[in-house]
């Protein structure tokens, strides 16, 4: 095949960039023989190494696995305007500076692709870009950080949170500094960008509410096995009231739920509308060589005719209140008409009860529920009339529950 | 929006035809905000009306859902001959005519997509032409028929299989002739097709071996439960000696296995590649407007720059022994020596035990075993010889077991 190489820009070289430069060598054969162009590593920018400005002119696509906002930014917007491919597996940058990247993608009719941003190698970003673009999707929950979800399957088998996050540290799964993973900020950034696919609203990583896993207390799981129930950080972007709503927390899921039964170090994404029930993928949510994978998928993306980011094509507001059951647990001095006192408050705030559970005696029982579906908002009203009662031993915690089962 | 309006040509107004029709209209609006052309229902072909040679010249796009092969490929060629992308559904076309297809698609430069022709709308794929272009799969493991699937369900429950397929009739999971679905030949054509998208080598559906579920017996399938096994109809498509194994046949999975929670009407399947680890897609797998959702998918990929189908990259020989665990059934006299007699005859052909369950006692006991990994060739062989001892009781029955887990 004598037809040019494609030339691939590559900006830096850390774990997945020279995972995804192995890669690139060892399949560009393959490539060649699909696409009739051979890729090609035309130039590699390190922190030690290279130079940005002799690299773009001689790239046909710029791979951009700095991560952070600077330089990634100008990189990718120089690139863009210098009529390049871009493809990037930065989550920070498009959560929130998405909008402008896109803009700048249609108007110099180039490529965005960042299939590795979101989940690993599953390939939500292009099934929601084109196998569901014709869709009217209704919600979407993700469990889309593998950190944490090691963790909590850690803690659902008996470890405490310190010893699981060291453990995930030790193995690899967690930085040395997991602020990002265990605070939910990293799935944040991850559902604003799904959110933006899905909903085709722009919404930037601080318009997403999120809660991380720091708080969990290893009780609140062992009781939620009683009820049946299992615990992930889960990422939901769901239409609500004519708007959309974007969070990040920690739920329980029946054993129904397709997330549930994702353990480990893994990521999966469900995507539910009326016309498709659901779909779940999952896979390995990160390592070096599978998200490299998944920037190899999008370099090939990139050297097939171009299809242009789309147009935010309507703009829902974003609501913070939304609907769901929950988990309720209280730590209670264990007294005729306790319950009584608790069930009254709740029923004054339209919170009904489906299953309660109480464990302990004396002045250190404990009260557990699990709620039918409420507004967040009259839930908390609630428990903030009910963390007044004297005989509460300490703050009521809650945890929403996830009631779809689709098994 | 005044551009042209992008014209649809339907053949076949059937379940998945109306539900096709009516998403159309329903999403237009939408499609045409991405797109910045409305798609528009210019004509159907159905038993009792309209003229192909007259929705013909009008079409940008050709949706057949017909099925069967003839008419089916006449239209299909002529579409693609006259210049129009070509979205089908039909995986009985795609698995005995696919080639001739596809090197039309290529030569007039059209589309040619069929994600609904496989897994219903699970996006397998799109994920495989597309996001793992660049990937070199080892392995594809799919339960890719709803019906079996559900009628297995059912019978782990403890129903019968009569009652469960009868239940699944009149549900509307199973045709009145489900011949194609329990037989195992529905699925073999689907596993055709993902063989030539994974593996880039033609596959006929004839030369898939399959096997359907019509043989299992219920203790087959509780025996597996006491071992921690599951039973599916499960597709395979691996590489092995250099070669390629594409096979349809029931087997037994270990709890861990991604495919073992895929429960009812449900389709699944699994993707396995050095770079991935494993992807993972699951989602209902029939249904009209489910169907139809994955069809509309594929015309707003038409009306997006052109991708031709690839062209075969390598031609993979394929191989009718495989490797895999495997269980065993015997129903024997239980006289001294049985065991004894049966392991060393196993042990002879390189079949080693990994569990034994022996229950019941007198003439009609039972002895059950799980293997570990061996030729398929090689436990045939064995089975033959200890099927000719006098203890036995009935011919024994062999299951492949998948061993591989990933959580």
């Amino acid at each position: 095949m004598s037809a040019e190489p494609f030339r691939v820009g590559l900006l830096g070289l850390g774990n997945v960039g020279s995972a995804f430069a192995e890669l690139l060598e060892e399949r560009a054969p393959q490539i060649a023989a699909l696409t009739g162009r051979a890729p090609l590593l035309a130039g590699v920018l390190t922190r030690e190494s290279g130079s940005f400005d002799e690299i773009l002119p001689h790239a046909d696509v710029v791979v951009e696995l700095i991560g952070g906002i600077d330089p990634a930014r100008e990189y990718v917007l120089a690139a863009i305007g210098a009529g390049k491919h871009v493809v990037t597996a930065n989550k920070q940058l498009l959560s929130q500076h998405g909008e402008e990247l896109f803009a700048a993608a249609r108007e110099h009719r180039v490529q965005l692709r960042f299939e590795a941003a979101v989940a690993g190698v599953v390939p939500v970003v292009r099934v929601l870009e084109e196998s569901l673009a014709g869709g009217h999707i209704e919600r979407i929950h993700g469990i889309v950080n593998g950190t944490t979800n090691f963790v909590l399957t850690e803690m659902a088998r008996g470890a405490s949170y310190a010893d699981a996050l060291a453990d995930a540290q030790r193995r690899g799964f967690a930085e040395a500094d997991p602020t990002d993973d265990v605070t939910g900020r990293d799935a944040a950034a991850k559902m604003a960008i799904l959110a933006r696919l899905a909903f085709g609203t722009p919404v930037r990583l601080e318009e997403v509410r999120y809660e991380g896993i720091e708080q969990l207390q290893g009780d609140d799981l062992l009781y939620a096995r009683e009820l049946g129930l299992g615990l992930k950080l889960i990422g939901t972007a769901e239409r609500r009231d004519g708007g959309l709503s974007v969070r990040v927390h920690p739920a329980f899921l029946y054993a129904g739920h397709p997330l549930a039964s994702v353990s480990g170090p893994f990521n999966a994404v469900t995507v539910e509308s009326d016309a498709i029930t659901e779909i779940t993928m999952s896979g390995p949510g990160a390592g070096g060589r599978q998200t490299a994978s998944a920037v190899l998928g999008d370099v090939v993306s990139s050297m097939r005719p171009t299809v242009l980011p789309a147009a935010p094509v309507r703009t829902l507001p974003l609501v913070k209140d939304f609907e769901s059951a929950f988990y309720l647990h209280m730590e209670v001095a264990d007294r005729p008409g306790v319950l009584a006192a608790v069930t009254q408050v709740l029923g004054e705030h339209d919170v009904s009860i489906k299953s309660v559970v109480q464990r302990g005696m004396g002045e250190h029982a404990r009260l557990v529920m699990v709620t039918h579906a409420v507004l967040e908002s009259s839930l908390r009203a609630a428990v903030e009339r009910v963390a007044s009662f004297t005989f509460l031993r300490s703050a009521p915690r809650t945890i929403p529950v996830i009631e779809e089962e689709f098994v």
